[in-house]
């Protein structure tokens, strides 16, 4: 399959919701794609399980608060300035490229570079959803070195990074973020056909396809919010959907610290009988308590969207006022192990609570 | 000519005069010179117009706060992780090494890196004194690419940065150390010997252990502070030494900043006729004024010493009540152009005053 213009607005919708909150909106990752295919043509989709062996699979994000992005635009040229450096250190080209994590521009940008250098893009991530730091992904947690990393500014400045520790890039590339211009372009985790197979999550980006058409098409039939749940439940690792509460927002608390966007927001119940829901989020959702008691934790997957349209709200997008649903979705299994946990669960977060899978929180009275 | 232990005291305090109260404590340098040549055995000082064309010249010096590399000690292996992965990321191995200021530890470092790695050191550097930035060297003024740079650290941690300026290494690199632990080694500025011969300040290895033999000597005829002005005026580059001041220190203000000491010093005159004298710092002595008016300023060389033993004295090291001598000492001329001041003049320091060279000052009533 190839990733058409037409397919971008479900597409960059999908991504949105799989960035639960963070990721950064991906309107502008969608603009750029836009762009690329138009002037390039449209980039094969490979199936995970299609990925040769030994073919040469090269990652492209970018890194930097979302509230940055917003006004700091980025472009393919920072992208391939991270990706070629990276090739040209290790000696080898890109057969394919893969996105880190497929929630908001991250999932957009893999597919706007892909056409670009005419090679598929990977229909895999490293989450299946969005995380905020470069150590919190599949890859890393089974075993693929994140350096040799690459990060890339609009001044055509390069860094390249080697540390053992994947933990220990992200601290290193977090103070060069703020050096460089508070967002910049990455490639890491540089791996092989095999490496991606063993490691990934697959088939997240027709998923995040899959979401948005959900929604354009529940729009269609009225009841987006419904569509949105029911397509979720056919999918092999969403398919523990829960519509959390309904609500209005009545409280934001929010600051730009180190890059990230960390906070809390509050809802009521718009049935009158005073249930309250807070949500706390670092760029992403992690935790939400209904009432005090949590209901859903992270790498469980908290979004929440416009109660009328199920168009997903961003962590800088929550305001008071908006009448919101928030669901709860279990992540890919691979995220739900005790590794896994170890690397992005509640504790790495530092959050008091353990983790409890959603589909046992919502069965529990 | 080799440089042998016997000759690493004098050497050492020699590099501590001309780090002109920067470039940190050289006896931890000299320690770590000494083990070197005791294992790998002397290496060669190499006169900077001998060095062949096409050579290949590298690098070596130790970035971060003076105050911290008093508690946190380097190690040469840090210093041949920068090199070797710079001559990887090259593809070409190092024929010499060259310090880029021979003004304290960074004076000290190449020579024992030169010894572990059988290799000769250039007598040349790039400021014949010391300053607190990577851009501030005569190889940048004279067209030499500051990177790639590489910089490492006690984990084995490494970053390879490319920019266009150096002052955007040097911004990248001052984030880097503070991320990296307060002090890290680096390499930069590769280079040619053709270009090292066009760029780079000749024999001021040889003109630090000059200065060390005199303060030395003077000691035993019990004059040294007089036996140190009369040898710098038999230098190519230091001839105009001037005694500025004899006094006491009556008050010193310090902080550390980003990595830097920035700070000024008040001394009363010894006889009793209430002439002050004040040095402003940033790492290295900047400006001295007495009674208001300015008397020495950068580039030119603004050495505290001990009145009685004409030991070079730190700017950490300054203290209330301490009776010293203040010299002034000409810089060498290929720092005194006007494409050098840009880079390293007063005016690069933010100070309000021009340049005018110290032999003119002296002469003004």
């Amino acid at each position: 399959m190839k990733i058409e213009t037409a397919m971008l607005k479900d597409f960059a919708r999908g991504a949105a919701f799989l960035g639960t909150g963070g990721g950064g909106d991906p309107y502008i990752g969608r603009l750029c794609c836009a762009h690329a295919i138009e002037q390039h043509g449209a980039p094969e989709l490979l199936p995970l399980e299609a990925v040769a062996d030994d073919a040469n699979v090269f990652s492209v994000a970018g890194m930097g608060a979302p509230t940055v992005l917003v006004e700091k635009l980025f472009s393919l040229e920072e992208a391939h300035l991270a990706v070629s450096k990276l090739e040209r250190f290790l000696g080898r080209r890109a057969d394919a490229i893969i996105a880190a994590e497929c929630g908001g521009i991250n999932a957009t940008l893999p597919i706007g570079y892909a056409a670009m250098r005419g090679l598929p893009v990977v229909d895999a991530d490293g989450m299946g959803r969005a995380f905020p730091s470069i150590e919190m992904v599949s890859f890393n947690v089974y075993g693929v070195a994140c350096t040799p990393m690459v990060i890339a500014n609009e001044h055509g400045e390069t860094v390249i990074i080697e540390t053992g520790a994947a933990v220990a890039a992200e601290e290193i590339g977090r103070a060069l973020v703020v050096q460089m211009g508070a967002s910049v372009m990455l490639s890491c985790y540089p791996m092989t056909g095999a490496e991606a197979k063993r490691t990934g999550v697959a088939a997240t980006l027709s998923a995040a396809y899959g979401i948005g058409r959900a929604i354009s098409a529940g729009r269609s039939a009225g009841q987006p919010v419904a569509a949105l749940l029911a397509y979720l439940r056919t999918t092999p690792y969403y398919c523990h959907a829960h519509l959390l509460f309904e609500g209005k927002i009545v409280d934001v608390q929010r600051e730009t610290t180190r890059g990230w966007v960390l906070g809390r927001c509050v809802l009521e119940a718009l049935d009158g009988r005073g249930a309250r829901l807070e949500i706390q989020f670092q760029n992403e959702n992690l935790c939400a308590q209904r009432d005090g008691r949590v209901i859903a934790i992270v790498p469980d997957l908290i979004v929440v969207v416009d109660r009328e349209t199920a168009e997903p709200i961003t962590t800088e997008g929550l305001r008071y006022g908006q009448r919101v649903s928030v669901l709860g979705v279990s992540a890919p299994p691979a995220l739900r192990t005790s590794d896994a946990l170890a690397v992005f669960g509640p504790q790495a977060f530092k959050l008091d609570h353990p983790f409890v899978p959603i589909e046992i929180l919502a069965a529990t009275p």
